[in-house]
């Protein structure tokens, strides 16, 4: 437990990580092997019976096979050795054939499945709530901002927009990538099947069936891609909503407060401040998961048969990996389901900026009219006027530089923001976002 | 240049990504660009045939464009620049309504495609090579290893199938994450078209038509997860060549020498040294990209509508990543296409470890016929003879303590691989690869 | 907890560094500050008893301040709330002109320095346990390995004095960091300590010299290198020991063997097995910890005042840092304490390799009597007879070859050793081992 | 040469780091040997004087040795060859008891020399010109931000004052670092000495002293500490020079541009924008060297006497590293030598904050008088008041609820700025800096 977990952890996700929960995932595998190899008579159907029962009535205080598995280098084996206790006269027939990484990969797929099933909830749910303020806001003007600098209108909607298409990618990229991660490991020692004589196959299918895993003819106790593409993943997710925390912070500053997001964190000094905790917990996250990442692929420079070395970076890398992205998630929909715009806000910035961020749209509507060097000269010659006189604004200096255009109307932000407010209407379309 | 470049460098893949390359594609998105704006009447048609002519007929000196990339932020506004200075009057129609990003972007996914399309193949090539070799000595015994011990017997087709089952996964994601990549961006200064006044996804539709990519209708300006993701995916073949590379090298350490692949490097002093300098260097790649993954990563928190810090990390990162994909891809298939096993050596292996990697298999054989603790404590008794005789082999001491078996053949290597052959075998059908 | 904690934790050093630590050293920093400033006459002398009383007798439980530091963004604010409950009429003199990063900052340090007395005395433990292993196995010679073929000889000794060398140099690493780190924080919430109108300065140097750190004039709030710079020292720690990690490793393979050092993981199937789990841990530790400063660095780019987003990354990231370097010098302390030559394994390696690595002393020995080139041609010629007889040796070879010589003695691996002895000896001398 | 080599790129580091330099510098390694040991009688003295004329000499062209580097998996073997081939008869004696490692290190350190000087000379003008800006603004008053939230008054002369204080860290760093890094490499194939027959830590000592570096009596062929921590070094002052950076992207927002600096970078259609081109340049430096600080630390895992995969990946990352560094210096000079606050920016950032930001420093002052719960209580309705009326001052607000003071000059952003203007002087005081 750590202070920050507030932030930086997560219950749920926790509860079907930590070590209970890692040891039930392994007992689950241990349970249906034994009852597989029983129907299938490779071992006695008693065994089989006592050592599923055995299995399902385990429930081994984890702190009791810390040393076990320190000294075998990996926990499965502490466990086998466990059940094998467990199961009396019959324990020969435990884990039959099996070599613990075959328990310790199996079980954590299973564990897999269940982190990225409520991951994906949390995705679709942020997916949801984005398309819906995307839809709410689609129209309303706010300005865009390319290199830290005011750059010209869009819509609030299309902000969000922005935000929200990479969900629906990463929601793809999901469904492409738990076939090649959800896999049982049942190949043996040597990844040959050897010890079952010919039947390891056959056993690995009924097995894959029973836990709703599939079974890949060749071992992947060394090749871990499946791993590292997963590691991959939680990072493009969190990176995505790293990019909405950076976004929140920016548009939050006191001079700016353009939205509102979540509750602030107060100061223990500064009565008048508003903290962007959440959105800056966001970026953190982002950058932990993008390193993360670095380390784990690390891991796939794997040797031989078995590298106990590449293994342990796994564990020490992914469950964090994997409480991040639960935790940015979470994080992410408070502040997506309380977002709005601040209006009185967003019309100072409109007013401070004085029309300059349309000098683009001007020259545009200019040129229609007249060669466009001509209309980027004039517009130039606005800005100057502009930047001699605090009062005046692109509107004011045009109508005297270009008169016979209604300036004020044709530089209203919210006539110049283009597609933004479609964008943000089709988002919203797309996941049934309600405006 | 560096002095390096024969292991770590790229001649074609450089080739793709240079200075002159990056400019050239560019300016196709450019020529394009006026070409698609002429045909659907936004700029005028003898303007968009004096750009388009321009754009093509441009081909500037990098060095002249450094200064100006420097002070623009953006290599694309250097180019824009020296464009417009080619096009004379009809200067004020180029690059209409896009802006720097688009361009840079556009220009870019054309490279990643040439790029990509590069390492496919090279990709293909080596699974298929690995495929043959999978195939060719699909029932060659070898010892397998885990946690860098012997573990029990395995052929080296089946070694080669662990090589290779990764590389078809890589094909199938690359096919994943192509659609998501290869899109044009044309959304203009604040991703919204304002410039075009609601024809400006129109004319992104037809530019990608025209240059063979997909128009999103939402800007990826600021959602770089295509980017990362390819990042991602680069460091994935990497790393699974990398694996190869750590097995090559340590099958190739003086003491094992089970296999041949490509050829050694000498030693300046050293005349009986054959250094495992590729296998070496697909080591090196793995971690260096594994590296540039998490840095590639931290790009994703992009600020605003653009974020010139977070760019940059893609331009400095993502050319070393591909290059070094293609150098791995260029070493692993001069090793594959290499790759013998040495039969002597590996006998001498086998002779060496006088059975006990056999230890498993013998206990599972007793098992047949007595409860498994006490085949357990045969086996036991068996190695204790043999660490107290250098000279006494596993089916020797059991040969006496457990007789009426065989043990001479049961424990024979080459009848203990249980699946190896069939795996290696499968993966020689998958690819193509003739035994 | 997790089951790996046996090699991947550290009781000792979580106890620095767990919740509760955590609280204990920030209430230690608001005590000494209440104590000081009523000392001063800044607060009224009873409140500043009363606030140090409070302080020295809480004990919150870590689990009941997670909910505020989420809302805070930072742990120390939450727990200032908590210390002004228990203050009772005092609390408004508690936590006087301090910002919440002060306590947060000063109590990590005052953590860290306990941290690194432990890491100090462990690395000391360790540099006299090499040193005098150095001195014990000063004589015995062993390969060389380069590029992972066997090179020449040279001793254990020779060996460990290459792995005992980095550690001298950490410990002088850490004496010249120390300072640099151990700094109180008291700059108040802009970094000016305005409110204690002048007298920020004198409160910081008082409590400084009450908690025994340093107090730099400008606030390092924002000034993270302190930070970054121990991360690098611990991965370089890490790194270091990785190193022998690795060696340790590949001399133990199945086939060389020649070292023993701590007590093998068994498997759980393979009897024969003796897996290396705590060097592969040392390999895994220090690329853990690799991964990590790179991301611990990315805190580096700390914006404005105070950054929430990039403080919370230092603390995310160190703790573990400093726990795996805790339990990697632990690990090895374990391997190096036992650490034994198998010299019967020792002897088999050179007579496999029939006196191959003396090649280059070979070509030595000759061109003292005949031109280099001439040298080289004949030991180029001797091996090439050993190539084609696998009972020739290079010494008998050379007998016939070059006759004249006693090859036998002169290729003796005991005999060419250079200077081995001698820098395990020099080694052994600094550490005060005792060979 | 990339398009963004003006702002990442750095010729004069280049021209220390690229192939001829590196090439001149094993060169000038070869020569000193070859000298030192005709003058130490080891190799006869007109072959020494052949062999050091042929090494000063030789310019071979990088692109004929890659190919040879290539084969050799280590570039000092290529030039070695080459050096052999233009020494005719005295070839023999060239190289002599060196292995190609003590050739590459060697020069490589000659190399860094060269580059930490010029680095160091950098970081000396930068320190100084930071000091004379502290100096000179170390009264403008300006408001401390953090957590993106105006917190309170600071003055920027202290905002520099901590930009600078780290330089001056890491000044004494590389003072401390150097020793442990400039050390020359010359200890033969197995790390021994042994071809040079007890006479090699005498040549070494002696080539030392000819190149001016240290001769430690261990090699440090696979002790590689030395080289992480310059990594971890270069990424330190690139890490601090990235948080300048983030504060001037942040400080030159449209919305705040209190300061300028350097020349901001235009737009291709947005005539009024201003990029913060040089400073998000910074941040990209320093998150490119964080991260590859990390994939440098993997490189200390290394193998044995000599590794070659670990090798290289120190190869691939130092000299980028060393580049960015002396870009972000030189970036950063620019930038601090046309630092200037914009007063009339500084001036409405106060106005437009109406007194908030001095909220703390009102309680404090009315504390003095009242119970602070009272003092508070103040405080929060006179910002209740400022919520409720936007032309509201705190000032205003508590001259009412709090009359009796000279509230407008108590609250004066320049009246509460604590001891920035002294740490600001202090800083200009250390660097000889003039106000």
């Amino acid at each position: 437990m750590m202070l920050t977990d507030g932030l930086f952890g997560d219950d749920e996700l926790g509860g079907v990580l930590n070590a209970p929960a890692q040891l039930s995932a392994m007992l689950r595998v241990e349970s249906a092997l034994a009852r597989v190899q029983g129907r299938l008579g490779i071992i006695p159907e008693d065994a089989a019976a006592a050592i599923a029962a055995a299995a399902d009535g385990l429930a081994p205080d984890p702190a009791g096979l810390v040393a076990a598995s320190a000294t075998a280098g990996i926990p499965a084996q502490a466990l086998v050795g466990a059940l094998k206790a467990a199961c009396g006269k019959h324990a020969g027939w435990a884990h039959f054939g099996a070599t613990s990484q075959d328990i310790q990969d199996s079980g954590l797929v299973l564990q897999l499945r269940e982190a990225l099933a409520i991951i994906e909830a949390r995705l679709q749910g942020l997916d949801a709530t984005l398309g819906a303020k995307a839809g709410a806001f689609a129209a309303q003007p706010i300005p865009a901002r390319t290199r830290f600098q005011i750059a010209a209108p869009t819509t609030l909607g299309a902000k969000i927009a922005v935000w929200r298409t990479p969900l629906a990618r990463h929601l793809q990229r999901l469904a492409e990538l738990r076939p090649r991660l959800l896999n049982v490991s049942l190949y043996g020692a040597a990844g040959t099947g050897a010890a079952l004589a010919g039947r390891m196959g056959e056993v690995r299918r009924v097995l894959a069936g029973e836990l709703g895993l599939s079974a890949p003819e060749v071992a992947w106790h060394a090749s871990r891609d499946g791993i590292a593409e997963l590691g991959g993943w939680l990072a493009l997710v969190t990176g995505s909503l790293g990019k909405i925390g950076a976004d929140l912070i920016l548009l939050g500053q006191s001079e700016i407060g353009e939205i509102s997001a979540g509750t602030g964190g107060g100061s223990s000094t500064m009565p008048q401040k508003s903290n962007p905790v959440a959105a800056e917990a966001l970026v953190s996250l982002a950058r932990l998961n993008a390193g993360a990442v670095g380390t784990l692929h690390q891991a796939m420079v794997h040797a031989q048969e078995r590298d106990g070395a590449a293994l342990a970076i796994e564990w020490q890398t992914l469950p964090g990996m994997i409480i991040r992205t639960g935790a940015a998630l979470r994080l992410a929909q408070a502040l997506a389901a309380t977002l709005a715009p601040r209006p009185e806000r967003i019309a100072d910035s409109f007013a401070r900026d004085r029309g300059a961020m349309l000098a683009e749209a001007a020259g545009f509507c200019l040129a229609r009219q007249m060669p466009r060097a001509e209309a980027l000269r004039l517009v130039g010659a606005a800005l100057a006027e502009m930047a001699g006189n605090e009062e005046e604004t692109l509107a004011g200096a045009l109508s005297r530089l270009a008169p016979g255009h209604d300036w004020a109307r044709l530089l209203a932000p919210g006539n110049n923001t283009g597609d933004a407010e479609a964008q943000a209407r089709q988002q919203a379309d797309q996941t049934g976002g309600i405006p």
